[in-house]
């Protein structure tokens, strides 16, 4: 008992256990004693699971006033709240297994998309190669739409290939075609694939045919 | 690893792990490393939270692909959906603690209401008391409606009041005043609070006065 009240407030209650439910505000319910997992949040929320599904089968939203008391020998979780009054009981009649932890509280960072990376690299070119110039964004070939094409200072043209996510091998045969349609124009062109990462596959056959991977992800927004 | 892919589909999988989480969907996220809950449930719904509020920080709807590998030795969880194409990678950087548990698959019970529970006394008045018929429903008086007047075999009159949660203090009161009424005009007047459970105060209070306590929750629906 006193484990569970220090822990309110501080940390996460997470119990396995064989459970009855009590459930009464602006319906009433009742759930017969199985075993669920409980979660008994620091701001008050209260999240009952069960087997399959995204929705818990019961719930407390935050600021839910929690007490943790023994009724008959039972540990018993209570969370009330005022407005709407409303009060979900559970009665832990057997635990299997009790977790007291810490957890996080942080923001999704949303991801900016190929466009946003492809941006950041018109902007500056260096980050493909240093000294590299831009010479053109989205240029239009028979074989598809060029991200960005630049020079380098010896040059070469650059062509690049932007993935958001894993580069996989279609994303090096892509590149390959805007190779090779420069080349019948230029005695120089180098490709480069640009992503957060790239599949086994795909790198054998970028070293292959001696293209060149930048790892770069897409910008947080 | 094995030990998590043999629950797959059959077990609940709870982790805390210090993890990094990547969505990519309708829309793309990142997730810096921080110590979460990830709950993966036997119908591949995956759900990740943090220290408050009601709504996990990612999750995956159920019938999603789960596999579960490892990356640069650390334990990543992947859950795949293909329509729409939506992949929700968490790599778990450090495990704290790791449940594999079994979890129920149940119904909430929809409780009755109060009138429920009349309806269901006047059908079988022998409830309150052996032998007792039904006399009147829902009758007026000066001092509030009161649920059921019943006749006992030896012709008190009984009086009622219902509750369908805990009955308090007020609820022995309100029979009082129900149980006085009845008695300028009869001799014998019995009064029965009916509730699934009574305070220790009411209880007390409804001994002093010589009335008598049932317990009865409302009926399932």
């Amino acid at each position: 008992m006193k484990v569970f009240r220090r822990a309110l407030k501080i940390k996460v209650i997470v119990v396995v256990a064989k459970c009855e439910i009590f459930y009464e505000g602006r319906a009433a319910s009742y759930a017969e004693p199985h075993t669920r997992l409980i979660i008994v949040k620091t701001d008050g929320t209260v999240l009952v699971h069960e087997r399959d599904g995204r929705e818990p089968l019961n719930w407390q939203p935050s600021n839910s006033i929690i007490s943790i008391t023994e009724e008959d020998g039972n540990v018993v979780i209570v969370s009330k709240r005022i407005r709407p009054p409303e009060v979900l009981k559970i009665v832990l009649h057997e635990i299997y297994a009790l977790m007291i932890t810490h957890l996080s509280k942080t923001k999704l960072r949303v991801l900016g998309t190929e466009e946003d990376m492809v941006r950041q690299v018109a902007l500056n070119p260096s980050i493909i190669e240093e000294g590299a110039t831009l010479v053109s964004r989205e240029v239009s070939t028979p074989h598809g739409r060029i991200d960005l094409v630049l020079r380098s200072k010896n040059g070469y043209l650059i062509v690049t290939e932007f993935k958001r996510s894993s580069a996989d091998i279609d994303a090096v045969y892509q590149l390959r075609r805007y190779v090779e349609y420069y080349s019948k124009f230029h005695v120089n062109v180098k490709g480069v694939l640009v992503a957060p990462s790239i599949s086994p596959r795909a790198q054998a056959l970028l070293k292959k045919w001696g293209f060149k991977f930048v790892k770069r992800s897409p910008p947080i927004k």
